[in-house]
């Protein structure tokens, strides 16, 4: 099974293909860029969606449905966001087909040209800010609390599976509030609800930063997003949440009257997470024998796996079983039972490490008669006896331990991988030879983070926002700088 | 706040239209023909969507998610399907978007032309199948049991809220089987838990039935349908689910290796309900003072207003309350206590009733030294005394019997407008002066099917599935008919 994975070493780009293909995650569809998202990728997104969709509730915000079109001139009013946008969109000219005069094939009916051509979201800020001028009078009307599940489309000429694809799936939050400090601390808050479900979910440390001007979101006073390292020591952006401050209600004319009936303009943010976390949840935790998968977002977390000759061992591993994912399920774990007999146990082994199954059990006829059972851990590939009994208690705190173990290896994997520099030669050097996130004092300028960037390819990732503030000196310019910032290459 | 609401009997039309409006469920957007489903509205879908999405993973499917954009070819490979869906659809011709050469605004960049246009799904047959023939080579791969929660665009020039919108929100299943055998039984387990779901959720009768060939999906074999009666009489499509034969597994060449190692075509379904279930439980359950809820879809199930003066009494009620309030989340249901101060009590009755809260508890100085509540039935309008105390235990079963009373209502409404007639004169005079669905004896030709369309409006809804067979003569032709079909005028 393995077999069919590419090595990390040899080929990190083949290798995460592999795993994405062999895994059962996704692939690629006959419309160039789109992905068709496969079941098993699919219950992992739903696992991910719950969750997100629980702490955005409990924090008070409600989900609505925006339209997928966009009238193109509203892309136009906010002019750093068109400039953002436009370039990569997919544009819907026509509403008709018709049959071709020969009656020989299907063509774009030219009487049914739209007057004014539709935008497929590439984000919804413009239609949205559209509908709220309708929505908010007074504060009375404010704060609003909006999420939205939906497809976006970027058109994008290099896409990756899940990293970058032209359609895909996300969250996009859009809030609307009677003052500045409260959008700030709206921003801030979904910042953290990201953080902790990266963390505690995902199991992949994330670092809260600030972006540059120049890596900030098309339209936002401030983006702040969380930052990532892949086991490349490349960093990977999980998310952001945008400060819009009122570009977006000055440019779709929303106005609230405050408190004193004094007409002005509504702060908002925007925030989101898309399908893209699956492609960072194997690149952060995968090895080269496939998939592996956090507990918490493992569609199944414990596979029991029975080692027998005769029908009738089949028949009393079962039996034996049976109560055991039983009282698994009932205690909400994703317990399955592989009893097909068709596949040998050496090749079930191979196909749950491949598929990321957090916990393998099996069970044979020694471990009948012993009253034991030997457990698997896809993260560690450890192995140990342990006595059937106590499987029922014992598979919970395990199953928190191979969580919390997968997020501490990843962590350490970053640490180790964090590399401060002082001059631009060794920024190349540890840059080329090790890769991982490199602390560097920077100018604060959008020239010297251009130029670096042309030459090696490595961006600024964020301002952490606990920035230590430190004197140094730019290691691009030389000119004075009061605090490092982290540059990595990134996906 | 009701008088915000035309009563049914003046125009029932903008009845409706009232009610989605004011009861803040969803609205049109910038985009003609496409609509914002609201907050309050999209939480009901989201009930909607978790009944569901639970008896699909009951019933062995799982979900999955399939591009946007179908190739416009692909459209063409089914030709009943091309011709049923060409004729309305969104195409993009164009990926990119440019400044104009004087600066002023943003064109569609001419040199961004996709060499094949996409069309935006109007339904998902043909880019899933082409998929399936990857996923298919042997009977060991049958039944790929698939669903997907999506967005779907069919352009309509006339449209109304829910019912019929350009973008709609549905979930589509797409199963593949190795007999005909096997994906008969599929299409009508799902008529089923359609059926099911219709009754025990929306409260909503329905009559299971086979569509004519007029009124078959485009590319189907046969059509199920569930239909149901709404309150002015009319038919509403509620579900459908359709066996597709050979047809696109011929199509998109989809072909398996059966037991015998002998290639055959795969057998397929496909069945979906959409948003327009919104507007089937609006249109069959509410009434002139706005929305009323089945208890197992309202956002809210049970609100607690305080009837007070001065601020002690609203905060001894408030401390009497929690407690329930808390006691009836824990059972799942969902309470709220509405203690907003800046609302009157006559103001917040009017507005839980446009909301269709389904049991509204009143509390007031008087019922807090007696020990008693007043409880008020959304559906009925009745209201009774209740000891406090009984509370916690009566809500549930209040609560289930709401459930159970709004289905029985609607029941009776389709019993009482249910007719028989025996001439083409009785018909018309029936669909005419009382609605409703008419049973009448039918030729079992497209033609008079045609013709009594043209006439009277009123199309053939269904063949029940359990029809009983009685020999007559067709209303119109005067042929013999063996059994009487369900005419109706519909949305």
């Amino acid at each position: 099974m393995a077999d069919k994975i590419t090595s990390r070493e040899k080929d990190y780009s083949e290798w995460y293909n592999d795993i994405v293909k062999h895994a059962g995650l996704a692939e690629h569809s006959a419309v160039k860029g789109c992905m068709v998202i496969k079941p098993y990728g699919y219950a992992i997104w739903e696992f991910m969606q719950a969750e997100l969709d629980r702490k955005f509730k409990e924090t008070g915000h409600v989900n609505a449905y925006f339209p997928l079109f966009v009238p193109k001139s509203f892309l136009s009013k906010e002019a750093a966001h068109v400039e953002g946008f436009a370039k990569e969109c997919a544009v819907v000219t026509h509403y008709r087909l018709k049959t071709s005069d020969d009656g020989k094939e299907v063509i774009v009916d030219p009487e049914a040209k739209l007057e004014e051509e539709l935008i497929i979201r590439p984000t919804s800020e413009t239609i949205i800010w559209n509908t709220y001028r309708n929505w908010i009078q007074s504060y009375r009307d404010l704060p609003l609390l909006i999420n939205q599940w939906a497809n976006v489309v970027r058109w994008e000429m290099r896409t990756r599976l899940f990293l970058r694809t032209t359609e895909f799936l996300w969250q996009e939050g859009h809030t609307a509030h009677a003052s500045e400090e409260e959008a700030l601390a709206e921003t801030r808050q979904m910042l953290e609800v990201y953080a902790e479900f990266a963390e505690k979910y995902l199991g992949i440390p994330v670092i809260k930063g600030i972006k540059t001007a120049n890596e900030r979101f098309a339209g936002a006073v401030e983006t702040f997003c969380i930052e990532a390292m892949m086991q490349d020591g490349k960093a990977l952006q999980a998310g952001t949440s945008h400060f819009l401050g009122q570009n977006f209600a000055k440019a779709f004319d929303v106005t609230f009257l405050d408190k004193s009936n004094k007409p002005e303009y509504v702060w908002a943010t925007s925030w989101g997470v898309s399908t893209r976390l699956i492609g960072a949840l194997i690149m952060a935790h995968s090895d080269d024998d496939g998939l592996v998968l956090p507990p918490k977002l493992a569609p199944v977390q414990v596979v029991i796996v029975p080692i027998y000759k005769r029908q009738e061992e089949l028949e009393a591993i079962g039996a034996k079983v049976a109560p055991l994912v039983q009282a698994l399920k009932s205690k909400g774990i994703r317990a399955k039972f592989d009893n097909d007999d068709a596949k040998k146990p050496g090749w079930k082994f191979a196909e749950h490490e491949l598929k990321g199954v957090p916990l393998r059990i099996a069970i044979g006829p020694r471990d009948m008669e012993n009253g034991t059972a030997e457990i698997a851990f896809r993260d560690t590939k450890a192995k140990q006896s342990i006595t059937f009994a106590e499987l029922e208690n014992e598979i919970p705190k395990i199953l928190d331990q191979i969580q919390e173990g997968i997020y501490l290896k990843a962590l350490r994997f970053r640490e180790e991988n964090t590399h401060y520099v002082n001059s631009y030669e060794e920024f190349k050097k540890v840059l080329d030879e090790k890769s991982g996130f490199i602390f560097a004092h920077w100018d604060g300028t959008s020239e010297t983070e251009e130029k670096i960037k042309e030459e090696t390819k490595a961006t600024i990732r964020c301002i952490p926002l606990d920035n230590p503030q430190e004197d140094g000196i730019c290691i691009y310019s030389g000119k004075p700088s009061k605090q490092r910032v982290i540059f990595a290459r990134a996906y």
